[in-house]
């Protein structure tokens, strides 16, 4: 590894904005690293596609992504995460981090009685994708899985202490809370941005699980075993690119971020299917 | 027009299943008509997608709907309505109907004050599509247009009489009892689904106007005119298609229809797009 191999930037991808509040994690755990993010937005949501077009559309990202020369992909789309990564990781020769995985593995060190719920969209519970990982880790795990479709738009409209968003957490997570878990993983990269509603309303006794901050660990040590970390002694840049820029984009681009963004690049579909 | 035309079915395309609840306002306007139904369930929502795209997704579902034998076409779906309507009528010579002049025509007929509320999705709003087409018919009318993006997950979770979907009708309606209006037009085809809680919150005094009725007593006119409606004393037959079946598909469906679904037949794209 040569010296500006270290200076190059992580790459991150999601369906949409989601993955914006994984950017966040990854800037406060490694400030030293520069940032790219390409974001679906012409193309979400990925979770009613089938899988090949999800693992056709995550190459299209990655290739792009890799034209910007990124030295790692962190996939922050919990659908292409359960898909996409074992092709991926066969095909490209950078390290590749998902939600999936560290999430699961998280969620299994800090739970004490082994039953962990975990809420996310329709596509992601109904693929069961951290049941099967944590399961794989440890076969006598409990997992609950529960779909919340509501959380995505409420993180969208910004509602993040409306009453509504408040009655709706509790119809969601009253039969979570029945099963006696005592960890919830937030299995959809929106749902950080309720992370308060979500905690008192579930109570206080339950620990939460961010997969972004999960999967931002991850990288940092992959990172470091690869003499791969940045060694500059100051705070890295991020680039914006989406397929698509929706009403109100910045926004909620600007709420999942914590911070705003000066500029966002718009990338024609027809680039990245070229490059495919 | 010979006798077995007018026993032809009358075909209804959507980006996804919001389309249902015009079939049921059709079925129910023309009980002798037979429809087939067409859900691009696999491509929604057109509502993030460029014009040139929706106009060529409309194409090909045109196209997929002909091939069944249609005699006339309803555009469920207020984006496509929008925006690919005179492409259609350009190259398809059946008559074809959209949401927005119906819907626009019968507001502008049922208003005193000629001050009209419309609500919708981000996308149908962000185009003021009712509004431009309000002014065409009455320059004098004032329009004050609101996104809802909460409705429409709220319709397919199901929650009609939901303290949260009172709640959040309350915060997004508001605006629009200040404003003074009359009438309000429901220009998402999900909305019906919540008319309910959306007429208390606005007020009993403030006439709905529903999308689905409009285009289906215009539809009845142009095929009387054409000599085109039925003459079987039977009930006609409903067929269903779709290009992706999400999960949840049925209850959705049902609860959308007012009936059950026995039958949903799955489209590939790739016939689709070969069709285009």
């Amino acid at each position: 590894m040569n010296h500006s191999d270290k200076q190059k930037p992580i790459g991150v991808f999601d369906s949409g904005i989601g993955g914006l509040t994984v950017v966040k994690r990854l800037a406060s755990t490694l400030p030293n690293e520069s940032i790219i993010y390409f974001g679906d937005t012409a193309r979400v949501p990925y979770g009613s596609k089938s899988n090949s077009t999800v693992i056709e559309y995550s190459i299209q990202n990655t290739k792009f992504l890799l034209q910007k020369n990124i030295k790692a992909l962190v996939v922050a789309c919990n659908t292409a995460s359960s898909i996409a990564i074992p092709d991926l990781k066969k095909m490209f020769d950078i390290p590749i981090i998902g939600m999936i995985e560290p999430g699961a593995k998280m969620a299994l060190k800090k739970s004490r009685s082994n039953k962990i719920g975990v809420i996310g969209t329709r596509a992601t519970v109904g693929n069961l994708a951290y049941s099967k990982e944590i399961k794989k880790m440890n076969s006598s795990a409990y997992v609950y899985e529960k779909p919340c479709p509501l959380f995505v738009p409420l993180a969208e409209e910004g509602w993040i202490k409306h009453q509504a968003t408040y009655e709706i957490a509790e119809e969601y997570l009253k039969e979570l809370r029945e099963y006696g878990i005592d960890t919830l993983v937030l299995g959809c990269t929106h749902y950080p941005i309720l992370s308060e509603v979500i905690q008192e309303v579930i109570g206080n006794k339950i620990t939460l699980i961010d997969s972004g901050v999960a999967s931002s660990e991850v990288i940092k040590l992959e990172l470091e075993k690869l003499s791969l970390l940045s060694d500059e002694n100051k705070t890295g840049v991020q680039e914006y690119y989406v397929s698509d820029i929706p009403a109100k984009f910045k926004e909620v681009a600007e709420l999942f971020l914590g911070r705003v963004i000066d500029h966002v690049h718009k990338v024609d579909l027809e680039v990245l299917i070229s490059e495919h």
